[in-house]
Order: C-alpha cells, then structure tokens, then sequence
C-alpha cells in the first residue's frame, strides 16, 4: 500500500529539508520520494540530515515539471497552510487518511508539498483532489517543510494499522488523462466562445473543483472529451453553414 | 491548558534540533521549553532552525539537572525508541494524550525527549510516570528529535480540539515530593537491611514503576513516608536493645 504513496516537493530551496523529508519519509515506511526542480540536489546537506535514509534520498526521483512527478497519479493531496481561498475541499490530516489508504490500495497516490517560503501555487493545487492542512497555531503556522512530512507520515502510519481496503466505488483516472480532459475542455470552451464573457483561468479553477470532488474515472472522461469533441464538430459545422449562407461575412 | 505543558530536551548535542523543536512547539502552540545541559545553546545554528520560535528560544530553561528540569512537575512522560526494558508503561501518542491533557487541566505536565544519539538513560525514564513510544518503521525507527517534538505537539493539539476536562480521580503530587518519597524508601530499605540479598538498582526500578502506575497523592506520600519514618524508629530501637542486652556483641 505505502509503495503506492509519493510524497511530492516542489522546488524545494533548502537541500537539508529534503533529507529531514527522506528521515521523516523512512521512519513511518515511506520510500517514494519526488522532487520537481530542487534548488540542490543531490547535496551533502541532504546527505547529513537523512542519516541513515539516503536510500530514499538516492532512489528519489527528480522531475522538471509537476506533470512529471504526478504521471500515473490517481489522487493526489495538496498540502497548504491556508485555509480560505482555496479551490479545492480542504481536510484534517486524520480525516483524508482514510481516502488516502483507500485510493493507496489500489493506486498510485501523491501527497504534494510546495517550497519552504510560500508552499503549493494556485496552479499546483489545482492539480490535486484534496487539500490537507495540518491544524496548527493561528499565530504561527509555518510548520518546517519535513516537520510537516513527518506529520503527514506519522498519521499514514497509524492510520494503516487498522486499515481494511473497503470497496472501491470509483476508480479514478491517473493525472494525466484527468489533465487531458481539462485541456481540451478549455480548448472547446474557448473554441465555442464560452470565455468572453468569463474569466478563463477563475472558471477552469472551479471546473477542476468540480471535477476533484467527483474523482473522474476513465469511462467517465471518455464521455466526456466525447461530448466536447462533438460539441466542437457542431460549432464547426454552425460556423461552416453560416459561412456558406453569408460569404459575404467574414 | 498548554501552559502547564513544558518540552524538556536532555543533552541536546546539536543546536539545529534545539530551534527546530522550538518550531515545532510553536506552530502547535506549545512554548515552555527546558533544556538539560545543552552541548551548544544559546548558538546561531539554534536560532536559524527555530525560524520565527525565537521567542521560545530566548524564554527557554537551561537546567543542569533533571530534578531541576522537572521541579513542581505532577506528571513527567519520558519519550522512547524502545519498546523492550521499559521500566515503565509505554503508550502511544494517541492513547497517552487525553491523560497528559487531564493532568495538564491543573498542574505541570512534562514531554521528557532524550539525546539524539541513545535517548534517555534509564535513570532518566524512572523518574517519568509514563512512556511514550511513536509506532515507527522497526527498521528504521529513529525519528529527528524536532520531528518527534513536532509529532507530539501534534497529537496534543489536536486531542485539544475535543477535549473537555474530566472529573480527576488522583491529584498526583510534584516530582520532587515524588523523588523525596523514593530516596527515603531507598534509605529505609538500606538501614533494614533489606538490600543485602537483592540488587538495590533493580528493585528501586521496579518500586518506581510500581508507584509511577499508582500516581501518588501528596497524602499518600505523607503516609508512606510516615511508615518509613515509624520503620526505621523501630529499626533504631530494636538495634539499641539488642545492644544494651548484648553489650559484648558490637
């Protein structure tokens, strides 16, 4: 099950936190680590602070692009420090574990991390199902990046001692056939005109908040990309029979 | 509530552990910390991990002992890697806090974190009333000292959350009435003579775990100690008849 969980650190600056990650990582069982675009790495700093984990540290995978890192991801959880203007539901560690194990059993998993200053960009939590935020003080909430890995593999760990695999009413797609459809949704929304009245990114932002909560399956997004590939051949063919009974328009 | 609760970190060798648990105490709004003969403190590396903790860095305790570390303290729970040659009960975070918040309701609590290389000497956890054991990968157990911090301060706030001060049975005196009551059963035990066919350290061990179990009251102490008193008066007694009736016998 915990080969099936990535945690994911997205340019991460400082390279001992990648170790203290990979320490954390390993203490609860954990041994997939990503990183897309480390400002260092590898680096004796990592080295140090993985004492003794610098398997995890010399088998991570390192990526230069998120979709990268979360090809063949079925679920992924961003973890964020903010609780308003996010897009996406956002839960307690102990609550999400649960639909973690669950997808985990079955599934490639990514828990993602952003960078030490400002975490995850909009953009990258779009890219997940779930947000998770580790309940901290209101006054002082910035948990140490591998602090946080800790957290979150700790609660993994304890979790999965009385986990029992339910059955698995969905099986959601991997990251990037979900991607794919969200491209081509934009594509035909901008191709039927949808977006001059609308804010094209704000409206994609609550598309994929819809579209997270539901967790598409393949079938699903087959259906879907039918629907909009239609749609696009029917604005095709209006745009083609208008042009041919006005040539005059242009 | 976490007021009452102070982090107290023995023999810390390295400085970075010490300002990245004070993090780690921060963020879950914990911020009494006691330091046992800290290798480097006050240190640059201790501020630069405690990133925004200063607070907690600069209010910190340096001790040079532990019985000065744990003055006043009702209920000291000392951290363990092992689970084995425990004198004590060892519990997991989860199932020790709702019993470190009830005593944390009225009185000091103390989180007793050993060194980062062997933990606690055994003197160390006979002086604690319960162990705390993080479940971790028994391969590779050894989890930073700041992440254990950060896990504990976790766990603490969040049983927080729900939890509502219960009824409490045992007023359990402060450690040094505790550590009173032991030196002078070890005492009594000598002038008996009831250490000559036992090995003192080992029994002592086990009458701490006996009465660690019991969470002694400061009556209960106040009894206890009276009936060593009267036990050695009798003790003295016996001897100097025994010496007037003998005279030849020395």
């Amino acid at each position: 099950m915990f080969n099936n969980i990535r945690i994911v650190l997205s340019h991460t600056t400082h390279p001992g936190n990648i170790g203290a990650a990979a320490r954390a990582m390993k203490t609860m069982g954990l041994r997939q680590l990503y990183l897309i675009n480390p400002r260092h790495f590898p680096d004796p700093q990592a080295e140090a602070m993985a004492a003794g984990a610098d398997d995890v540290l010399h088998n991570a995978v390192v990526c230069t692009s998120i979709d990268e890192a979360l090809q063949g991801v079925a679920f992924t959880v961003a973890m964020t420090a903010r609780l308003r203007d996010i897009s996406i539901e956002v839960q307690t560690p102990r609550e999400a574990m649960p639909q973690v194990l669950q997808q985990a059993a079955t599934q490639p998993v990514a828990l993602l991390f952003g960078t030490e200053m400002s975490g995850l960009t909009n953009e990258e939590m779009g890219k997940a199902q779930l947000g998770v935020n580790i309940p901290a003080n209101p006054e002082f909430s910035s948990l140490n990046i591998a602090a946080a890995v800790q957290v979150m593999a700790y609660e993994l760990s304890v979790a999965a001692q009385n986990f029992v695999p339910g059955f698995q009413e969905v099986q959601p797609a991997p990251y990037e056939r979900v991607e794919g459809l969200y491209a081509h949704l934009e594509r035909t929304l901008f191709e039927i005109g949808f977006f001059t009245t609308q804010n094209p990114a704000r409206l994609m932002q609550r598309l994929r908040r819809l579209f997270a909560r539901a967790r598409l399956e393949e079938e699903e997004i087959n259906i879907l990309r039918g629907i909009l590939t239609v749609t696009t051949e029917y604005n095709a063919r209006l745009k083609k029979r208008y042009s041919e009974e006005h040539p005059d328009v242009r």
